[in-house]
């Protein structure tokens, strides 16, 4: 059975998994980079972006599983990018410039319908109006047995969490304070839902566990 | 200049520092002694029940640090117990025994008034009806010039975060999930109280941090 996966979810230690005010300025909320320092440095990350640099041990190795055996990818609205309300025209095509690192089909989950975009690279962004399920079903067959990583943010994983469709979700607790932002866990009983720790693997970097269903 | 300390307080990855359901058999809730578990192996830890094995390491080295140089201890009364309301009768006196791992003035923050009383091995608990801020006085007073350890729960802690009187604050991160409970952090903007993470220390059986005063 394919599955629906999250991989390198960032978190500060109050449990943000974005800073405050997000904007074209900070994609991220106000301090959110701190969150992904641990990622950025490795090789995995690096090569997305054409560099060979970058470190090799357990960050890297967490950065690595997130695209073993995926076949597609879906996003929030928000990861995609700060335009709110309807698309004023096609201008806007994500954060990650012409070759964006997904080399799949990435539906993103949106109130406001906009035709599909193909980027270089094999990369297509499809817009999905009609809610996660559909999504998770279009991202399944379009992945074709492979897996579907869902990559964020936090209001879109906790939908997909309340709905009981993540299989297994990697996050990286990195050691920062946010203060504010958006909170990843808030509000949702994880024990409830079904899931627990399966994997717990701190680095100097980043705490990493992989929460799994029971 | 004596300092507010919180040392070993364990929290769960989805940021609870006790599970739910407090009771006499459940004193830290329903799956709240998992939170626990990186202390109580410890050799310091064993040694406060006079047990002369645990481990040493990262985490002892951790739960030796919590009794350098306290001279008094602060905890909220639901750390003291599980008996609410007017204190019925003098019977209840802590969760530990005759000869409690205190060994100093012990000041209960409580709404209800109560005579101190004197346990074996120096430990004297006495009842505070006026206040965070006076039962900080009295402690630091009674410490004479050494540090105060603030014990818990989360509630109290959550009360003097608010206040600004914690200096420095270790937190363990455990590798467990609780779902509910209660949570340590929400609702506190740590960033604006002017807290950061001075320390990161991560071990197989929880991530250590240290917040501090920028």
């Amino acid at each position: 059975m394919a599955k629906l996966r999250v991989h390198a979810f960032s978190i500060s230690l109050d449990g943000y998994g974005a800073g405050p005010d997000q904007s074209v300025e900070n994609p991220l909320g106000v301090g959110g980079e701190e969150l992904h320092e641990w990622v950025v440095a490795t090789r995995t990350f690096q090569k997305l972006y054409g560099q060979s640099a970058g470190t090799t041990g357990v960050d890297d190795d967490f950065a690595a599983r997130g695209f073993e055996n995926i076949g597609a990818w879906i996003l929030g609205r928000n990861m995609f990018g700060p335009v709110r309300g309807a698309w004023p025209d096609d201008t806007w095509k994500g954060w990650w410039g012409d070759n964006p690192p997904y080399h799949s089909d990435v539906f993103v989950l949106t109130h406001h319908p906009r035709a599909s975009i193909r980027m270089a690279g094999d990369t297509t962004f499809h817009f999905v109006t009609d809610g996660i399920h559909a999504a998770l079903e279009r991202a399944k067959a379009s992945a074709k047995g492979r897996d579907v990583r869902l990559g964020g943010g936090a209001a879109t994983i906790q939908q997909y969490l309340r709905a009981g469709l993540i299989d297994e979700m990697h996050v990286a607790i990195a050691p920062v304070l946010l203060g504010s932002g958006e909170h990843l866990f808030n509000g949702i009983d994880l024990t409830k839902l079904g899931y627990r720790c399966g994997e717990h693997v701190p680095s100097a970097a980043a705490t990493h566990v992989v929460l799994v269903r029971t």
